[in-house]
């Protein structure tokens, strides 16, 4: 049950970083939707290793194949199973992490819940499982063009450590993200945010930061009251991905200063629709989208892999020292940018289809 | 599918606040778990309305019926129905909200998801629906005490406003906890915190702020990767409930300010576990836990009934103003404590079945 | 997870013979469809105890009372709780069976599965249970009048032992199965049924049979490839029915007599829709419905209680005999009708929603 | 979610039968169980075209190739994708197909459920799917072995048209079934059989049958009431397999024509165990396992493909007739058998997990 997620548009990932790969499998995918390989392979490209000078440089090529589900480009209803192949592996680089926990990595715990865990490399916990995600939520993508065009799904990197980016959620472009490596909304922080993760790289350390996103033109209506609501699914979503540690949608927790007389929206009628005033709601209200703009931003903790030597234990229950080497992100934020957008792109999907079971959307 | 949550110990929750009454049905609870009444009633009592100078004056009793799945006080294995009647029933005092949308409410979103909404109250969207909850997870405290003594669940108010709690995880108490009306853990920011209700609530306007919770002696292992990590069902849990903003666990969003080498926990065999020194991690690591005390924070906003006449539209799509009247709870957040706890119990109570399907649990 | 039923129109059953009451959540139905109490109450009716000189004389009003979901008799899409209270009860009555296992009853699998059981009556293996399935179902109905009017459902008593029924799937009418109270579809076996029911019942005995159910104007396409199979989900729904031992469709069982010549359905088109010139496939190719008539058939073993002295064990491992007393419908089948019914009506109500989460139906 | 089968121990398939390959990902399957690649390439032999003269001659080697969740041979407790690659390909043999619907195929209903089905053979349809369904089931039978030794699942065939086999399912061994192409129990039918499908073939034409599954040694207290009987489970199961007609267990339809009396299973203790002195139940009362035999039939249909002209429609809705030609099982009966039980050993490891989850199994 772990590794999958939806209820209509329902992805079952699999594969750990060592191992003959990782993928996906999309099952309740409407028929008949034009799906472009270009684009999956377009979204990996952005969410892989060695793209740019700040993250890290192992070589992952991440082709995507698509062994179902398609015929001729377009969806049959069926399965469509996505494979990347595991290629740049070095098993021998990770001997020392197969005796030695990693701090603040997952390899205690596996072992605790499994009795056994991966000798190489993340196994599971590694962030190659995002792949499968990024497939899926490309296809995804694919599917609220031709079923509901015009929603937008934006993120973007609010901040690096103190580094604070000045982003409109509602100006934005995928462009202006796009068009620097460290996929921040705001240019006056591309050099200072790229400048502070060089220097915490040459340090051997790392850094997190704060990933921001916006759905524009999402309609009201979707989301399900107690449970499913909205933003419980996006919290869900967001505190899925590794190294996440907050979620905060609309107002946040610096809503919590306000009184309800400066913290509540304000209906009023404007050009014929029901629209709020203010949006400290964040687009959601009663865990069902009200047509605002939806805002939400992930904590993302500092890379645990760090070139430092740091104390721990062995699997056998010795006191050690884990030695710092190998290649590492210093910062995942960059990459983690396309992972944020296709998490919220694979819950929007989702309750699209599930709104459209109950009743057609306007 | 929206009304239901977990996996194995799987509720399923039903009820407006206006209409015959709320209540929960328990599926897959074990058999041959004593099960107290008393203290299913007890947890009502703690979120009912009407147990404190500070919080809705509203005479609810919440008496807890079962219907099934007990016999002598054990349970069967059988689904446990536990119905509440309602029965502070004014529909007169809510004529005007059937017509305008009141700011920041599901009124207006129910009604553009459904095209029908109910008309007096918040429905299905009422705070009323966790009774339910609280009440399944009475039970699933009573499962835990039997399958695994010793885990404690305890929350608090941390902060309402900047009036913020120091409260130490490790040794807080519910004694401490509950020997106040705020419920908060910090014995200097009683008087703060009542005094700031009292007064917002004499002024019609109302507060927010934050739940601090905790979860200790809970055995590694609980947490199931990949989408169902132990910290994504949290987050899920708490953003499902109503008013929730945000939700961080460890270090959180303050954590993005540190770097690797400041963050990283490091392993000790102390006493012969494996332990960390440090805890930024929130005692989850990989989605599974590591033993070490869980402890998280939710965000809530300002309650949004408030005692001003607001701006907002009519169902029929015309601008007008809303009155403010009635009764309502100028703080959500002492009666939200037991609901926090209550939802971090059914989350570990459903995993740590989960993981008795898989292996023994030591 | 064992009492839910359905995937989006979704049904939570609870409640044992002896308790509170007996009944169901639904779950994902529509919102504004109008549902008739009466409806409700007589499909219930129609399986209560005490309804004709054939069945238990056990008094059993099964007056339902709708909590919640329901708002001047339209669905808001919310929860549809219902509850139906236990009134006859007289545990003295079962006193032995506490201490017996009944034979062919589920008591000592109950109690090899849960270390514990209902002391009196099934508990929740009793037929009682159903209750909430007819509750249901009716509300089903209800919807499937709205979003798709004209489906037909009826089940009638094919067989009684080797008393078998003429009956015309394509012709046969709810008033020629009404009119008699065995339920049968061919008038020239009311009477032979009906007395081999009183013979048999007189000799403290009891008989099965055979329920036969047609589905009329069902539209094409539904039902899911693979395990969700519309056969293969009327299967589990028919096999999940106490005491029932076989399910097949269309040529069933005597299908395998033919060659492949012989039983194949060919295509033809008639009145400008595509249509099959034999049925043989039972209204189902690849476990999606064709447009034809569904049709299928499901065993019913004979009543496990008989008023016949019967050997069995104690609880305790003793060898004892099991006295036959008390009441008991020496055949359930009259009553069993509109419970297949029922099951059908909600399996093809969930696939119908399914169905309009991917695409429109026509 | 129509791809998924089971609840804790829990397969998705994918693949068409024509495009890159068919397969499966299990999740759910406990750690530290050795599973042997052998044994999955040896159950995929047992189904797979071309392995002896009664079957079809095409051929498919349905390699297995396992891409993650093991580790040395050792389940990690993470995902296991399993993926056999389409080799024989040839679309052009089925050009006809692609414009007519071929009778009592999936073509039209696919076509009426999606508006697009697969242009070349059965796409998702195929029997091909079941590969995934059996490698998987292969897995399940090394867990069964690791946690439960001991129990036995073994399929043969019953019958082929009138053709009817003695088995004593007690004492039927798998040597015996294997022993003969066409897997029958009953040495005295292994020539009639043969004989009468390779007459069959001859006339271009084709036979169906009865299989049946015995399982033996399964502990009391599988099964879950309501809704997931065991027999409700197999039931699915079972109707979920391409060609499927009907389900019988224990005495099943011909059960219908004893009383009660005749058909009761006393109780008595031998050995120290609560044993049934007949087995008229099946091995299963109230959805649960009692301990003794489980032992069900499955109805195969003759198979569709057929080499006689055929009236039937095209895709366009013109009547025309379609040509008998191409490859073909004249009976698949004898490639059905592994596949009965792979289905049934799904069914019991996931319900054997499944009771884990709420207590230990004795």
């Amino acid at each position: 049950m772990s590794s999958s997620f939806g209820q209509v548009f329902r992805i079952h990932t699999f594969g750990e970083s060592h191992g003959g790969g990782v993928g996906v499998i999309i099952d309740g995918c409407p028929p008949r939707i034009a799906v472009s390989q270009e684009q999956i392979q377009h979204e990996l490209d952005r969410r892989r290793p060695g793209q740019s000078e700040i993250v890290t440089p192992r070589k992952e090529l991440d082709t995507a194949e698509i062994l179902s589900g398609l015929q001729d480009g377009v969806t049959l209803g069926s399965p469509i199973a996505i494979v990347v192949r595991n290629t740049d592996q070095r098993p021998g680089a990770y001997d020392e992490m197969a005796a030695k926990y990693r701090p603040s990595h997952a390899d205690y715990t596996y072992d605790a819940k499994y009795g056994i865990r991966s000798a190489s490399g993340g196994g599971r916990a590694s962030a190659r499982e995002t792949i499968g995600r990024v497939a899926a939520a490309a296809v995804a993508r694919q599917v609220l063009d031709s079923l509901h065009p015009g929603i937008e799904v934006l993120a973007w990197v609010k901040s690096i450590q103190e580094l604070n980016a000045e982003v409109d959620p509602e100006s934005i472009t995928a462009e202006t993200i796009e068009s620097n490596i460290v996929r921040t909304g705001d240019p006056a922080m591309v050099e200072p945010m790229i400048e502070r993760i060089k220097a915490i790289r040459s340090d051997g350390n790392s850094v997190g930061g704060v990933i921001e996103c916006v759905i524009r033109n999402c309609p009201a209506g979707l989301g399900e009251p107690i449970f499913d609501k909205l933003e419980a699914d996006l919290a869900k979503a967001m505190l899925s991905l590794p190294a996440t540690k907050g979620f905060e949608i609309g107002s946040g927790f610096s809503g919590t200063l306000l009184t309800g007389r400066e913290h509540n929206d304000a209906f009023r009628m404007i050009d014929g629709k029901v629209r709020t005033l203010t949006n400290r709601s964040g687009g959601i209200q009663g865990g069902i989208s009200n047509g605002e703009t939806i805002l939400f931003r992930v904590a993302f903790k500092p890379t645990a892999t760090i070139m430092s030597n740091q104390e721990t234990v062995t699997s056998d229950g010795e006191n050690t020292e884990l030695q710092g080497r190998g290649r590492h992100d210093a910062c995942v934020l960059p990459r983690a940018v396309p992972i944020v957008e296709a998490m919220a792109t694979l819950v929007l999907t989702d309750h699209l289809l599930r709104q459209r079971a109950i009743q057609p959307i306007s």
